[in-house]
Protein backbone atom coordinates (compact mmCIF):
# COMPACT_ATOMS: atom_id res chain seq x y z
CA UNK A 1 0.00 0.00 0.00
CA UNK A 2 1.41 3.51 -1.16
CA UNK A 3 1.25 5.96 1.50
CA UNK A 4 2.30 9.99 1.88
CA UNK A 5 2.94 10.76 5.25
CA UNK A 6 -0.14 10.30 7.18
CA UNK A 7 -2.11 12.36 9.41
CA UNK A 8 -0.88 11.32 12.25
CA UNK A 9 2.56 12.72 11.39
CA UNK A 10 2.51 16.16 10.41
CA UNK A 11 6.66 17.58 10.44
CA UNK A 12 5.00 20.59 12.45
CA UNK A 13 6.17 21.49 15.73
CA UNK A 14 4.80 23.37 18.77
CA UNK A 15 8.60 25.52 20.03
CA UNK A 16 7.32 28.06 22.40
CA UNK A 17 10.03 30.40 22.22
CA UNK A 18 11.24 30.40 18.26
CA UNK A 19 14.04 33.25 18.68
CA UNK A 20 15.30 35.11 15.56
CA UNK A 21 16.60 33.04 12.11
CA UNK A 22 19.87 32.09 12.46
CA UNK A 23 19.08 30.77 15.86
CA UNK A 24 19.88 26.90 16.71
CA UNK A 25 17.86 25.20 19.31
CA UNK A 26 17.82 22.45 21.04
CA UNK A 27 14.52 20.59 21.18
CA UNK A 28 12.84 19.45 24.45
CA UNK A 29 12.21 15.40 24.35
CA UNK A 30 8.95 15.39 23.35
CA UNK A 31 9.24 17.27 20.24
CA UNK A 32 12.74 15.64 20.05
CA UNK A 33 11.20 12.36 20.56
CA UNK A 34 8.42 13.56 17.77
CA UNK A 35 11.17 14.22 15.27
CA UNK A 36 12.73 11.20 15.35
CA UNK A 37 10.38 8.56 16.38
CA UNK A 38 6.84 9.95 14.60
CA UNK A 39 7.95 11.58 11.94
CA UNK A 40 11.19 9.74 11.62
CA UNK A 41 13.27 12.87 10.53
CA UNK A 42 16.74 12.80 9.68
CA UNK A 43 19.33 15.22 9.61
CA UNK A 44 19.42 18.25 7.02
CA UNK A 45 15.16 17.96 6.61
CA UNK A 46 13.21 20.35 7.28
CA UNK A 47 10.55 21.32 9.67
CA UNK A 48 7.84 24.03 10.13
CA UNK A 49 7.55 25.60 13.91
CA UNK A 50 5.15 27.59 15.49
CA UNK A 51 5.35 29.56 19.08
CA UNK A 52 1.54 28.55 19.40
CA UNK A 53 1.22 32.47 19.41
CA UNK A 54 0.99 33.64 15.66
CA UNK A 55 4.90 32.93 14.74
CA UNK A 56 5.52 30.09 12.47
CA UNK A 57 9.43 28.87 11.73
CA UNK A 58 11.31 26.71 8.99
CA UNK A 59 13.92 25.22 10.44
CA UNK A 60 16.82 22.80 9.58
CA UNK A 61 17.95 19.34 11.40
CA UNK A 62 21.84 20.00 12.34
CA UNK A 63 21.81 16.27 14.77
CA UNK A 64 19.81 14.12 16.47
CA UNK A 65 21.95 13.02 18.95
CA UNK A 66 22.03 13.19 21.96
CA UNK A 67 19.43 16.28 21.92
CA UNK A 68 17.45 17.32 18.66
CA UNK A 69 19.40 20.43 17.41
CA UNK A 70 18.12 22.61 14.72
CA UNK A 71 18.33 26.25 12.68
CA UNK A 72 15.86 28.49 12.66
CA UNK A 73 15.59 29.11 8.89
CA UNK A 74 13.44 32.12 9.13
CA UNK A 75 10.08 33.50 11.06
CA UNK A 76 6.80 34.59 9.66
CA UNK A 77 4.49 36.28 11.86
CA UNK A 78 0.51 36.45 11.40
CA UNK A 79 -1.78 38.98 12.73
CA UNK A 80 -5.23 37.30 13.92
CA UNK A 81 -7.85 40.32 12.98
CA UNK A 82 -10.63 38.37 14.63
CA UNK A 83 -11.20 35.33 17.07
CA UNK A 84 -13.50 32.63 18.35
CA UNK A 85 -14.57 32.19 21.80
CA UNK A 86 -16.41 29.15 22.91
CA UNK A 87 -18.38 29.56 26.31
CA UNK A 88 -19.45 25.53 26.70
CA UNK A 89 -21.30 24.08 29.75
CA UNK A 90 -20.33 20.13 30.70
CA UNK A 91 -20.95 17.97 27.91
CA UNK A 92 -22.21 14.37 28.34
CA UNK A 93 -19.52 12.00 29.46
CA UNK A 94 -16.03 11.80 28.06
CA UNK A 95 -17.08 14.18 24.87
CA UNK A 96 -14.83 16.91 25.93
CA UNK A 97 -11.83 15.24 24.90
CA UNK A 98 -13.56 15.14 21.34
CA UNK A 99 -14.47 18.49 21.70
CA UNK A 100 -11.33 20.44 22.34
CA UNK A 101 -9.60 18.73 19.55
CA UNK A 102 -12.32 19.64 17.09
CA UNK A 103 -12.76 23.47 18.43
CA UNK A 104 -8.54 22.85 17.79
CA UNK A 105 -8.68 22.22 14.57
CA UNK A 106 -11.25 24.30 13.45
CA UNK A 107 -9.24 27.15 14.87
CA UNK A 108 -11.02 28.36 17.96
CA UNK A 109 -9.10 31.05 20.09
CA UNK A 110 -10.71 30.63 23.23
CA UNK A 111 -12.20 27.47 25.26
CA UNK A 112 -14.17 28.57 28.48
CA UNK A 113 -16.07 26.23 29.79
CA UNK A 114 -18.63 27.59 31.82
CA UNK A 115 -20.63 26.06 35.46
CA UNK A 116 -23.89 26.25 35.05
CA UNK A 117 -26.76 26.02 37.38
CA UNK A 118 -27.91 22.30 36.31
CA UNK A 119 -24.32 21.41 35.65
CA UNK A 120 -20.66 22.12 36.69
CA UNK A 121 -17.24 20.86 35.29
CA UNK A 122 -15.02 19.57 37.44
CA UNK A 123 -11.35 20.21 35.93
CA UNK A 124 -8.50 19.96 38.33
CA UNK A 125 -4.85 20.12 37.11
CA UNK A 126 -4.78 17.15 35.49
CA UNK A 127 -7.86 17.03 33.60
CA UNK A 128 -7.18 20.88 32.74
CA UNK A 129 -3.38 19.61 31.20
CA UNK A 130 -4.82 16.45 29.47
CA UNK A 131 -7.10 19.06 27.75
CA UNK A 132 -4.46 21.48 27.04
CA UNK A 133 -2.29 18.55 25.55
CA UNK A 134 -5.37 17.49 23.23
CA UNK A 135 -5.53 21.56 21.80
CA UNK A 136 -1.31 21.29 21.02
CA UNK A 137 -2.16 18.08 19.11
CA UNK A 138 -4.93 19.72 17.34
CA UNK A 139 -2.41 22.92 16.18
CA UNK A 140 -0.07 19.98 14.88
CA UNK A 141 -2.92 18.58 13.13
CA UNK A 142 -3.71 21.49 11.63
CA UNK A 143 -0.95 23.34 11.46
CA UNK A 144 -2.18 26.50 13.19
CA UNK A 145 0.13 29.37 14.31
CA UNK A 146 -2.21 29.95 17.16
CA UNK A 147 -3.07 27.42 19.94
CA UNK A 148 -6.05 27.42 21.65
CA UNK A 149 -6.58 28.65 24.85
CA UNK A 150 -8.51 26.22 27.16
CA UNK A 151 -9.54 28.23 30.58
CA UNK A 152 -10.51 27.14 33.99
CA UNK A 153 -14.16 26.88 34.47
CA UNK A 154 -15.67 30.14 35.68
CA UNK A 155 -19.35 30.58 36.48
CA UNK A 156 -21.32 32.12 33.82
CA UNK A 157 -22.40 35.14 36.23
CA UNK A 158 -18.71 35.64 36.33
CA UNK A 159 -17.80 36.11 32.41
CA UNK A 160 -21.08 37.32 31.99
CA UNK A 161 -19.47 40.79 34.31
CA UNK A 162 -16.86 41.49 31.86
CA UNK A 163 -17.72 40.75 27.75
CA UNK A 164 -15.25 42.50 25.87
CA UNK A 165 -17.01 45.63 23.82
CA UNK A 166 -17.62 45.44 20.04
CA UNK A 167 -17.65 41.26 19.77
CA UNK A 168 -20.52 39.67 18.35
CA UNK A 169 -22.74 37.75 20.62
CA UNK A 170 -24.44 34.30 19.70
CA UNK A 171 -26.75 32.48 21.81
CA UNK A 172 -27.27 28.66 20.42
CA UNK A 173 -30.57 27.80 20.80
CA UNK A 174 -33.18 24.69 18.87
CA UNK A 175 -35.83 27.16 19.20
CA UNK A 176 -33.72 30.15 18.26
CA UNK A 177 -33.78 32.01 14.65
CA UNK A 178 -32.49 29.57 11.53
CA UNK A 179 -29.55 30.75 9.00
CA UNK A 180 -28.71 33.71 10.62
CA UNK A 181 -25.25 33.49 11.15
CA UNK A 182 -23.65 36.50 9.04
CA UNK A 183 -20.75 36.69 7.43
CA UNK A 184 -19.13 37.70 10.57
CA UNK A 185 -15.24 39.79 9.94
CA UNK A 186 -15.73 40.80 14.28
CA UNK A 187 -14.16 38.85 16.54
CA UNK A 188 -17.39 36.71 17.63
CA UNK A 189 -18.58 34.42 20.90
CA UNK A 190 -20.59 31.48 21.26
CA UNK A 191 -22.58 30.54 24.52
CA UNK A 192 -23.22 26.21 24.23
CA UNK A 193 -25.79 25.56 27.45
CA UNK A 194 -24.93 21.96 29.23
CA UNK A 195 -26.39 18.86 27.96
CA UNK A 196 -29.04 19.86 30.71
CA UNK A 197 -29.77 23.21 29.02
CA UNK A 198 -29.39 26.42 30.22
CA UNK A 199 -32.00 27.63 33.10
CA UNK A 200 -34.29 30.61 32.65
CA UNK A 201 -31.98 32.69 34.27
CA UNK A 202 -28.93 31.85 32.22
CA UNK A 203 -30.81 32.48 28.54
CA UNK A 204 -31.82 35.77 30.74
CA UNK A 205 -28.69 36.84 31.78
CA UNK A 206 -27.42 36.16 27.96
CA UNK A 207 -30.12 37.98 26.37
CA UNK A 208 -29.85 40.97 28.62
CA UNK A 209 -26.21 40.85 27.06
CA UNK A 210 -26.93 41.62 23.43
CA UNK A 211 -26.75 37.31 23.07
CA UNK A 212 -28.75 36.75 19.78
CA UNK A 213 -30.34 32.98 19.97
CA UNK A 214 -29.42 31.26 16.71
CA UNK A 215 -30.94 27.50 16.03
CA UNK A 216 -27.51 25.71 14.45
CA UNK A 217 -29.64 22.60 12.89
CA UNK A 218 -32.93 21.81 12.54
CA UNK A 219 -32.97 18.91 15.08
CA UNK A 220 -31.54 18.94 18.82
CA UNK A 221 -27.77 18.91 18.70
CA UNK A 222 -25.90 17.69 21.65
CA UNK A 223 -23.52 20.22 23.87
CA UNK A 224 -20.59 19.35 21.85
CA UNK A 225 -22.42 19.37 18.53
CA UNK A 226 -23.53 22.87 18.56
CA UNK A 227 -20.18 23.91 19.43
CA UNK A 228 -18.13 22.64 17.15
CA UNK A 229 -21.27 23.25 14.35
CA UNK A 230 -20.51 27.05 15.45
CA UNK A 231 -16.78 26.99 15.16
CA UNK A 232 -17.43 24.93 11.47
CA UNK A 233 -19.54 27.89 10.44
CA UNK A 234 -16.96 30.73 12.07
CA UNK A 235 -14.18 28.84 10.24
CA UNK A 236 -15.40 28.35 6.99
CA UNK A 237 -15.40 32.13 6.37
CA UNK A 238 -12.92 34.04 5.11
CA UNK A 239 -10.96 36.88 7.69
CA UNK A 240 -11.04 39.39 5.15
CA UNK B 1 -29.07 19.94 42.10
CA UNK B 2 -32.71 20.42 39.79
CA UNK B 3 -32.50 19.42 36.31
CA UNK B 4 -34.69 18.75 33.44
CA UNK B 5 -34.72 15.45 31.51
CA UNK B 6 -31.44 15.04 30.61
CA UNK B 7 -29.79 15.22 27.24
CA UNK B 8 -29.32 10.85 27.59
CA UNK B 9 -32.70 10.06 27.96
CA UNK B 10 -35.20 11.65 25.51
CA UNK B 11 -38.76 10.36 25.42
CA UNK B 12 -38.12 9.36 21.60
CA UNK B 13 -38.15 5.93 19.75
CA UNK B 14 -37.78 4.20 16.93
CA UNK B 15 -40.45 2.10 15.86
CA UNK B 16 -39.95 0.56 12.77
CA UNK B 17 -43.30 -0.41 11.88
CA UNK B 18 -45.94 2.54 13.62
CA UNK B 19 -49.10 1.55 11.60
CA UNK B 20 -52.02 3.51 12.05
CA UNK B 21 -53.47 5.79 14.76
CA UNK B 22 -55.91 3.74 17.15
CA UNK B 23 -53.63 1.10 16.85
CA UNK B 24 -52.25 -0.51 19.82
CA UNK B 25 -48.59 -1.49 19.61
CA UNK B 26 -46.30 -4.08 21.44
CA UNK B 27 -42.66 -2.21 21.81
CA UNK B 28 -39.51 -4.98 21.71
CA UNK B 29 -37.13 -5.43 24.13
CA UNK B 30 -35.04 -2.33 23.69
CA UNK B 31 -37.25 0.21 23.45
CA UNK B 32 -39.38 -1.15 26.37
CA UNK B 33 -36.19 -1.48 28.65
CA UNK B 34 -35.83 2.00 26.91
CA UNK B 35 -39.14 3.55 27.92
CA UNK B 36 -39.26 1.78 31.94
CA UNK B 37 -35.20 2.02 33.08
CA UNK B 38 -34.16 5.14 30.75
CA UNK B 39 -37.34 7.41 30.65
CA UNK B 40 -38.66 5.58 33.92
CA UNK B 41 -42.46 6.40 32.32
CA UNK B 42 -45.60 5.75 33.75
CA UNK B 43 -49.12 4.39 32.24
CA UNK B 44 -50.77 7.06 30.86
CA UNK B 45 -47.79 9.39 29.70
CA UNK B 46 -47.00 10.26 26.41
CA UNK B 47 -43.92 9.63 24.27
CA UNK B 48 -42.90 10.47 20.19
CA UNK B 49 -41.97 7.75 17.84
CA UNK B 50 -40.57 8.03 14.60
CA UNK B 51 -40.19 5.00 12.34
CA UNK B 52 -36.98 6.37 10.82
CA UNK B 53 -38.46 6.58 7.26
CA UNK B 54 -39.92 10.20 7.77
CA UNK B 55 -42.58 9.25 10.01
CA UNK B 56 -43.57 10.70 13.27
CA UNK B 57 -46.14 9.15 16.24
CA UNK B 58 -47.41 10.29 19.30
CA UNK B 59 -47.81 7.16 21.66
CA UNK B 60 -49.66 6.52 24.93
CA UNK B 61 -48.82 3.69 27.34
CA UNK B 62 -51.38 1.16 27.88
CA UNK B 63 -49.20 -0.37 29.99
CA UNK B 64 -45.59 -1.46 31.06
CA UNK B 65 -45.51 -5.34 32.03
CA UNK B 66 -45.35 -7.65 31.08
CA UNK B 67 -44.28 -5.70 27.78
CA UNK B 68 -44.64 -2.26 26.94
CA UNK B 69 -47.89 -1.70 25.51
CA UNK B 70 -48.58 1.86 23.54
CA UNK B 71 -51.70 3.40 21.75
CA UNK B 72 -50.99 5.34 18.81
CA UNK B 73 -52.59 8.77 18.72
CA UNK B 74 -51.13 10.35 15.80
CA UNK B 75 -48.99 9.94 12.46
CA UNK B 76 -47.66 12.65 10.65
CA UNK B 77 -45.09 12.35 7.51
CA UNK B 78 -42.69 14.56 6.40
CA UNK B 79 -41.39 14.89 3.16
CA UNK B 80 -37.89 15.10 2.63
CA UNK B 81 -37.01 17.84 -0.13
CA UNK B 82 -32.97 17.33 0.05
CA UNK B 83 -30.20 14.85 1.13
CA UNK B 84 -26.87 14.72 2.40
CA UNK B 85 -24.80 12.46 1.30
CA UNK B 86 -21.71 11.87 2.95
CA UNK B 87 -19.11 9.65 0.85
CA UNK B 88 -16.25 9.27 3.20
CA UNK B 89 -12.68 7.23 3.36
CA UNK B 90 -10.85 5.97 6.84
CA UNK B 91 -10.62 8.40 9.48
CA UNK B 92 -7.57 7.28 11.94
CA UNK B 93 -8.09 5.08 15.42
CA UNK B 94 -12.20 5.03 16.54
CA UNK B 95 -12.58 8.30 15.33
CA UNK B 96 -15.60 6.47 12.93
CA UNK B 97 -17.50 6.02 15.94
CA UNK B 98 -17.95 9.64 16.43
CA UNK B 99 -18.36 10.67 13.13
CA UNK B 100 -21.26 8.65 12.81
CA UNK B 101 -22.76 10.07 16.14
CA UNK B 102 -22.44 13.50 14.78
CA UNK B 103 -23.63 12.93 11.33
CA UNK B 104 -26.35 11.54 12.54
CA UNK B 105 -27.69 14.75 14.71
CA UNK B 106 -26.82 16.58 11.59
CA UNK B 107 -29.09 14.73 9.94
CA UNK B 108 -27.35 13.28 7.13
CA UNK B 109 -29.25 11.32 4.74
CA UNK B 110 -26.60 8.58 4.09
CA UNK B 111 -23.04 7.70 5.04
CA UNK B 112 -21.28 5.56 2.79
CA UNK B 113 -17.49 4.51 3.12
CA UNK B 114 -15.62 4.85 0.65
CA UNK B 115 -12.47 2.32 -0.07
CA UNK B 116 -9.37 4.36 -1.75
CA UNK B 117 -6.20 3.92 -3.12
CA UNK B 118 -4.12 4.84 0.17
CA UNK B 119 -6.45 2.95 2.90
CA UNK B 120 -9.76 0.46 3.15
CA UNK B 121 -12.30 0.42 5.85
CA UNK B 122 -12.77 -3.02 7.05
CA UNK B 123 -16.50 -2.33 8.26
CA UNK B 124 -17.37 -6.41 8.90
CA UNK B 125 -20.94 -6.93 9.80
CA UNK B 126 -20.52 -6.36 13.73
CA UNK B 127 -18.42 -3.06 13.32
CA UNK B 128 -21.77 -2.35 10.30
CA UNK B 129 -23.85 -2.85 13.14
CA UNK B 130 -22.30 -0.94 16.27
CA UNK B 131 -22.59 1.97 13.19
CA UNK B 132 -26.01 1.35 12.80
CA UNK B 133 -26.84 1.49 16.57
CA UNK B 134 -24.86 4.68 16.70
CA UNK B 135 -26.70 6.34 13.75
CA UNK B 136 -30.13 5.54 15.77
CA UNK B 137 -28.94 6.72 18.81
CA UNK B 138 -28.00 9.75 17.36
CA UNK B 139 -31.58 9.72 16.06
CA UNK B 140 -33.37 9.47 19.09
CA UNK B 141 -30.90 12.53 20.44
CA UNK B 142 -32.19 14.65 17.43
CA UNK B 143 -35.50 13.61 17.72
CA UNK B 144 -35.00 13.65 13.59
CA UNK B 145 -38.03 11.43 11.82
CA UNK B 146 -35.27 9.75 9.07
CA UNK B 147 -32.36 7.30 10.19
CA UNK B 148 -28.93 7.36 8.45
CA UNK B 149 -28.58 5.00 6.11
CA UNK B 150 -25.07 3.66 7.04
CA UNK B 151 -23.69 1.77 3.89
CA UNK B 152 -21.14 -1.26 3.21
CA UNK B 153 -17.57 0.06 1.94
CA UNK B 154 -17.48 0.28 -1.67
CA UNK B 155 -14.31 1.22 -3.50
CA UNK B 156 -14.63 4.43 -5.14
CA UNK B 157 -14.48 3.67 -9.04
CA UNK B 158 -17.49 1.83 -8.27
CA UNK B 159 -19.59 4.87 -6.95
CA UNK B 160 -18.09 7.07 -9.54
CA UNK B 161 -20.70 5.10 -11.89
CA UNK B 162 -23.94 5.57 -10.54
CA UNK B 163 -23.96 9.29 -9.05
CA UNK B 164 -27.35 10.68 -8.72
CA UNK B 165 -28.13 13.45 -11.87
CA UNK B 166 -29.02 16.77 -10.64
CA UNK B 167 -26.93 16.47 -7.34
CA UNK B 168 -24.75 19.59 -6.23
CA UNK B 169 -21.40 18.18 -5.49
CA UNK B 170 -18.52 18.53 -3.37
CA UNK B 171 -15.01 17.76 -2.73
CA UNK B 172 -13.52 18.15 0.77
CA UNK B 173 -9.74 19.77 -0.31
CA UNK B 174 -7.70 22.30 1.96
CA UNK B 175 -6.39 23.67 -1.21
CA UNK B 176 -10.11 24.53 -2.75
CA UNK B 177 -12.01 27.72 -2.74
CA UNK B 178 -12.98 29.43 0.07
CA UNK B 179 -16.32 30.39 1.25
CA UNK B 180 -17.57 28.47 -1.92
CA UNK B 181 -20.60 26.60 -0.22
CA UNK B 182 -23.78 28.48 -1.69
CA UNK B 183 -27.45 28.03 0.39
CA UNK B 184 -28.13 24.58 -1.49
CA UNK B 185 -31.19 23.34 -1.64
CA UNK B 186 -30.61 20.77 -3.52
CA UNK B 187 -29.95 17.19 -2.35
CA UNK B 188 -25.91 17.27 -1.72
CA UNK B 189 -23.14 15.16 -1.58
CA UNK B 190 -19.37 15.65 -0.52
CA UNK B 191 -16.61 12.97 -1.32
CA UNK B 192 -13.51 13.73 1.75
CA UNK B 193 -10.85 11.59 1.54
CA UNK B 194 -8.93 9.75 3.74
CA UNK B 195 -6.66 10.21 6.50
CA UNK B 196 -3.96 9.71 3.86
CA UNK B 197 -6.00 11.75 1.80
CA UNK B 198 -6.87 10.84 -1.95
CA UNK B 199 -4.19 9.97 -4.52
CA UNK B 200 -4.27 11.72 -7.59
CA UNK B 201 -6.39 9.42 -9.93
CA UNK B 202 -8.66 9.75 -7.60
CA UNK B 203 -8.98 13.20 -7.67
CA UNK B 204 -8.99 13.26 -11.55
CA UNK B 205 -12.09 11.19 -11.38
CA UNK B 206 -14.25 13.14 -8.99
CA UNK B 207 -13.07 16.58 -10.80
CA UNK B 208 -14.37 14.32 -14.32
CA UNK B 209 -17.60 13.63 -12.34
CA UNK B 210 -17.93 17.30 -11.74
CA UNK B 211 -17.25 17.37 -8.17
CA UNK B 212 -16.04 21.19 -6.65
CA UNK B 213 -13.05 21.56 -4.46
CA UNK B 214 -14.21 23.33 -0.91
CA UNK B 215 -11.69 24.46 1.43
CA UNK B 216 -14.15 24.29 4.49
CA UNK B 217 -11.50 25.69 6.74
CA UNK B 218 -8.15 28.12 7.29
CA UNK B 219 -6.22 24.64 8.64
CA UNK B 220 -5.88 21.14 7.49
CA UNK B 221 -9.15 19.58 8.81
CA UNK B 222 -8.50 15.04 9.80
CA UNK B 223 -11.05 13.28 7.91
CA UNK B 224 -13.90 13.16 10.78
CA UNK B 225 -13.63 17.00 11.25
CA UNK B 226 -14.10 17.94 7.76
CA UNK B 227 -17.24 15.69 7.01
CA UNK B 228 -18.88 17.03 10.08
CA UNK B 229 -17.86 20.41 9.08
CA UNK B 230 -19.71 20.05 5.40
CA UNK B 231 -22.69 18.12 7.22
CA UNK B 232 -22.71 21.49 10.11
CA UNK B 233 -22.98 23.61 6.96
CA UNK B 234 -26.03 21.76 5.24
CA UNK B 235 -27.52 21.04 8.37
CA UNK B 236 -27.56 24.91 9.43
CA UNK B 237 -29.54 26.35 6.18
CA UNK B 238 -33.17 25.60 6.17
CA UNK B 239 -34.56 23.51 3.39
CA UNK B 240 -37.11 25.89 1.91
Amino acid sequence: MSRSRPDAAPSFLLVRELGTPGDTLSLDDENGHYVTRVCRARVGETLSATNGRGESAGLTILSLEPRVVVRLDSVRAETADREAIVWCGTPEGSRADWLVEKLGELGVATFQPIDCARSRWNLGEARLGRLRRLAEAALRQSRRSRLMRIEPSRPLEDLARAVPAGISRWLADPAGARNALPASKATSIVAVGPAEGFDGAEVALLEALEFQSISLSDGRLRTETAAISWAAWWSSRPSR
